[in-house]
């Protein structure tokens, strides 16, 4: 009877973190979304303090949203899907965290983006954002791929393409390098002409950073510069590679995630390319569906 | 005659930061070297506050090396070679330190490894060691090229080495690249089985974390491991083409300086290879010889 009450009453709300900003959406089963909150950077990767706060000025924004009181937070249970909680060292750091909410169920970006995109049905999903990796859900079984962070990993990801195109442009300013159209972009966005100049700007920028200037890469490629195609290329083979490792496990539906999932699709392996089918929901919804199985989880085992 | 007097007393201290350790040597002209001390990492660019306390135990070693009081720390004409100050703000900021020295001298470590090098005279330097980097003086006038931090320069370095090495091991442990003799050894290093293990230990390593892992990569390319041969060879083209920029500047003198010299040198392009000259001093006797310089260029304009 109690867990009945406790069940209907029950207020959730989903967090997706990522590089660059941070999702919350509350909901309830009876009323359907009742807010959202949009926060800055939650990659945990790069700064644990930084995603928490993220967390909860996007919890906040959403409350705000849904008209809800502040303290209603407590009420609040709360699915998240985080870059990185893959590492267990991060993962308990992260559930040491005295949070606000009723409970938290804390899992990867990946899962809960899988589990929108698919409405919690079997499938495969491809991050290509600020980060990049691979994701499938089939029969209870979960697998990733890439997903090791920037610089190590994250091919074809912004921050990689952004990354490729600064060692480029600094070798080509250094004559060092075959010449490239982003040496011009990048000396006119840096506002200097000289590749101190731009490492300058560039030492110690996060991940982030280096994904604001993919869309330079697209648009160097757009105008058959050579250094620019090999980039793009490079990036999209091995997201096509990546898909392919997904598909070996007969996922029933794939989807591309993320800012570069547009603009890397044409220049996919066309088979692969013709296979991707548009996220059901968004990661945040997964994070919700995330937290919803594992309340009624738990209550199930409770009664 | 007072300024004769003080130049007869003069005592020097020449201090080489790097990304893995600094050392200072504490010389006088009448005497010669007086001591020596060595302190931990010292790249600016990878914090600040850590590298002026590395200055400070190579600094406070050299003293007591040297048979001198703590005090007479205040006594030492300091020339210092750090990673970084040729970009401004750095330079600017560390200038600003309130540094124990009588006096303090800054420029580049390529700057003070170049003077040493050729005992003051012209020449060319490349390091190769943490980081990579060129740099000549010919005739007062000197250029330099690379040096723009890991991971967007520093082609051919050890972190660059480590950090191809990292990414090669996890395309091939997730199936998507070729494979390589470095996956086992890395399993048995990281001793850990899954890339994702291995992404965990690196997450966040500074450059000189990765530099650690370049021996793995000589190793296996003496084995014709292919990826890591690869990796070899991108890098030694980039050390050669460095080189082949600098002598267009027809310095006198070219030296390689730093872990990689040695096991880089069989890599080389061979004409390149034949024209790299032993360094005649370390890089923290240019730095003492780059102190003496402006000292009595002081004590010159003084008179």
């Amino acid at each position: 009877m109690m867990a009945k009450q406790v069940q209907q009453d029950q207020l959730y709300i989903g967090i997706d973190g990522g590089g660059t900003k941070c999702r919350a959406t509350i909901y309830s089963k009876q009323h359907g979304v009742l807010g959202t909150g949009l926060g800055g950077p939650a990659n945990p990767l790069h700064g644990l303090e930084r995603t928490l706060e993220s967390i909860m000025v996007s919890t906040q924004l959403a409350l705000q949203d849904a008209g809800l009181r502040v303290e209603q937070v407590h009420e609040l249970n709360a699915g998240m899907g985080l870059a990185g909680v893959n590492l267990p060292a991060l993962y308990d750091k992260i559930m040491q965290w005295d949070h606000p909410f009723q409970q938290m169920f804390l899992t990867t970006d990946l899962h809960t983006a899988c589990i929108g995109a698919h409405e919690g049905q079997d499938g495969a999903v491809i991050i290509t954002g600020t980060g990049s990796c691979g994701f499938s859900i089939v029969s209870g079984r979960s697998v990733n791929y890439g997903g090791h962070g920037f610089a190590q990993g994250d091919i074809g990801s912004g921050a990689w393409m952004g990354l490729e195109a600064i060692k480029a442009v600094l070798l080509d300013l250094d004559g060092l390098g075959k010449a490239t159209a982003m040496s011009d972009m990048f000396k006119s966005h840096f506002n200097t002409l000289t590749a101190m100049g731009i490492a300058e700007q560039m030492a110690g920028q996060p991940s982030s950073g280096y994904a604001k200037l993919a869309r330079f890469v697209f648009n160097a490629a757009e105008q058959e510069d050579e250094v620019a195609l090999a980039i793009v290329t490079q990036g999209a083979d091995y997201i096509s590679r990546l898909a392919k490792r997904l598909l070996e496990n007969q996922p029933p539906r794939l989807s591309m995630i993320g800012g570069l999932a547009e603009p890397l699709n044409k220049w996919l392996d066309p088979d692969i390319a013709a296979r991707v089918e548009l996220p059901k929901q968004p990661p945040e919804m997964g994070a919700i569906y995330f937290a919803i199985q594992n309340v009624e989880q738990n209550l199930e085992k409770a009664n």
